[in-house]
């Protein structure tokens, strides 16, 4: 049973993970983690924030000898701008500066719901916590998951498929053969005339400061029978599946297979 | 901290729930549960089961004198048809019968992943749990805990809003001013008209043996700042509202506010 | 994984438990489960409950047609005597007695700590589930885990070596064979002299409305290495086995091997 | 609800453990941890490891301008030898020794177990993390607990009260008053001739690469009723209090108030 548990704040020193449960044996490299953590950050219209980064994994404990051992992983991700905010992120009581503080919470964030929860004075200590960098220390977990499961021949693909309204859909027959493709596009979409009309809705948002939303498809193939369990509650899979992006900050919804539409047929088409 | 399982098979004896962590002092009567409970029997075109059910709710502990005392709270569900499966379902070997084997599975069910995982001959012991029946013990444990939350002004609608294609949305302002309507709707839909064509559509399905899906949504009103949690990722609010109706029998899609919306609008216009 | 909950008063209609997580193929029967509560309820000089109690379990999901299926077991322990307690333990407000009310807290209970904790007015809330009659429920969890264990070759005894100082060590390397004296005695003891010198004082200690202490040894022979986990420390198996003792109501204190001698000598003697 | 996870090799870089839970707003600084550390390396005739190590802890997360914000606190615990273990304890394949291979297992030890449970070839991939070396985590993680109970005004104690047989029994009633001299005893024990006999038995085991056996008091003032649960077997607190020490390496066995002496005398004695 894999359980994990992350701990970080976004310009905290470092971001740190435990995942315990994978087995021994498997082979893990700290290139091999740190190759999915730069995925995570490819992106055209990224957060200046995503440049700075160009995360490296240190696996701090549960792999030797380039396998690991069974015991829990440790990783630690660090945060190459640290020497820039030693004294705003600062442990010690003395660097206690109120001038700093953020009191303006953003709509759609944790801040205020935070700031009510923890009896806080700056909004800066829900937002490090409540950041989407959270999501590094998962890309670094699930690279070793994924790592795990690609033993069982189960393979992962995710594809962008719509942005600001602009679509692209990828065949689920076709994801595999246009993989090269997709890894290669700057919005990790499979048809360039639409990646073309995407970035320029991005540049456009990005000149006034907007945002745009989208939507992206993960595709497993070589799924093994029997993952999950229909017999309790909290076991089902799809649950389970739902679970995971949904905790991930701004994911608004998720579908499995066909999804919402099913609502359209019969059951016999679906 | 709440925590529930639950047990039992389909045309078992009696489901059994148990729900730990409610407080104590909270009012709770039988006739509460079976009200939730028989509102979850309602809808035009289920199946036979359903009306032979009309369950009914037994309190085994956690509540005294009208008012939880903090124990576990223990739910059974009878089955009332129990007297015609007591051989089927019968814990003797003695009436073991192979010529009652299902041994033909049914696709988009937890029949064969299921026979597989447990290593079973009778697919009879995989539906009877994977069963969507296990959701009256959901609905059991969900009354006692929309009761909780109902001690701080949250409310909770329900409506339909679409099935075979024929949409009926509901605007979230008109929603508590046309609830009497919606629980009285046999499909608890909002909108006659679109509830007619609905039914003709069931009736037509129902006479070809086949079904039909659809959207419901759901209305938390006054719901209180700070629940759910952003410094853990499985504690996540939007994580764990997707989990609870993902894990439910044929729900395969979920949104929280706008939901897929967003990815046609600028942040600015969610 | 397994997981279990109970639920219920020592004194309501019945006691509940759910066992998550035991495979399918296991043979269970009623019976088995009840002969296992039933050597709960032997031992001399017990209180007047544990006659009229003479437990019977019934299996209410899980199990059919002779062996487990993968799914939940659920077991109910019905209170023979609910007859003459549905006033008492009512679900029903209008069966609420202030005249009832038990107001005097008992030392060393949970009386106290109980009644402060959930803001109760009854002392009779609490006692009711902090009574040790709970552990009937454990009993028959523990019979069905003992049946899955025991597919393994692996075997548990029993034996009461002390009762108010009167002191009867079985040694390890005999608990087998004075096994059928054991089982028989009344006191669970393998000496007879012993024992009728412990059934004096607990006449002495009844007759004064007092009560005697004493120890136990519980023997695991052909334990397969590699129980518990060294990964974390709340996997560690000597953990695990204090906690499921010393969580029995009176229970306090718990040793495993040559436990507090050790501090007599040196490693190289341990 | 407190839960944390620890992870790390004794002689791998650090030790990581994050404790998730805490609320915001606790004061809670380096030094102050390092000094609970540093309780933990005291101790007349301990390993040379311990005289190495001289922990310090590194505060991660979780602790901004002196206090906590209610997010994972991930606290780091650097091996100070590492430099002479990069290459038993490397992350890379290359480094792969069989020379150094440790094959031969300790009885009393995971290290057959371990073996066997997770099929490795060196003994040292166990006893790196089934070491005691891992309590250091645990002492950290303690640490911020201990603060967060003292603001409450709960107190703890600790005294060690034989060694090998030698004995000195400390009265409850005492122990606060004697807390300052058992702080400095080298043994923490509260009387100096059983101290220097204890020392006289440590000296001759060690000189016979022997160890010694014992036993240690805990005692926790202003603890306040209602902590623990009697609502559900898990949740009690005597079973919670003997896990935690049960899971300490080399603990063979736990007592609650008057423990075993209770199965000497009658009930109204204890």
């Amino acid at each position: 049973m894999l359980r994990f548990m992350t701990a970080g704040e976004s310009h905290g020193k470092c971001l740190i993970s435990i995942l315990e449960g994978l087995p021994s044996g498997l082979e893990i490299t700290q290139e091999y983690v740190n190759s999915e953590l730069s995925r995570r950050q490819k992106g055209y219209g990224r957060g200046d924030r995503m440049k700075i980064e160009s995360d490296k994994a240190q696996l701090l404990s549960g792999v030797r000898w380039g396998k690991t051992t069974g015991t829990p992983v440790s990783i630690e991700i660090e945060n190459r701008d640290w020497k820039n905010w030693q004294k705003v992120m600062s442990l010690n009581e003395d660097d206690k500066n109120k001038g700093l503080f953020i009191t303006k919470p953003r709509p759609g964030h944790a801040d205020l719901p935070g700031i009510l929860k923890f009896n806080l004075e700056d909004i800066r200590d829900i937002k490090e916590r409540a950041s989407a960098r959270e999501t590094a220390s998962r890309v670094a977990v699930g690279a070793l998951c994924k790592k795990f499961l690609s033993e069982f021949g189960i393979k992962f693909f995710s594809v962008v498929e719509e942005i600001g309204g602009v679509i692209s859909v990828t065949k689920l027959s076709e994801i595999e053969k246009r993989y090269p493709v997709i890894e290669k596009s700057s919005l990790r979409c499979a048809d360039m005339a639409a990646e073309k009309k995407m970035i320029k809705l991005i540049d456009n948002a990005k000149s006034r400061g907007d945002t745009l939303g989208g939507k992206f498809k993960v595709v497993i193939r070589n799924l093994i029978p029997g993952l999950g369990n229909y017999i309790q509650w909290d076991k089902r899979l799809d649950g389970r599946l739902a679970l995971a992006p949904m905790s991930i900050q701004a994911v608004k919804g998720v579908e499995l297979g066909a999804g919402f539409s099913f609502s359209k047929v019969l059951g016999s088409q679906a």
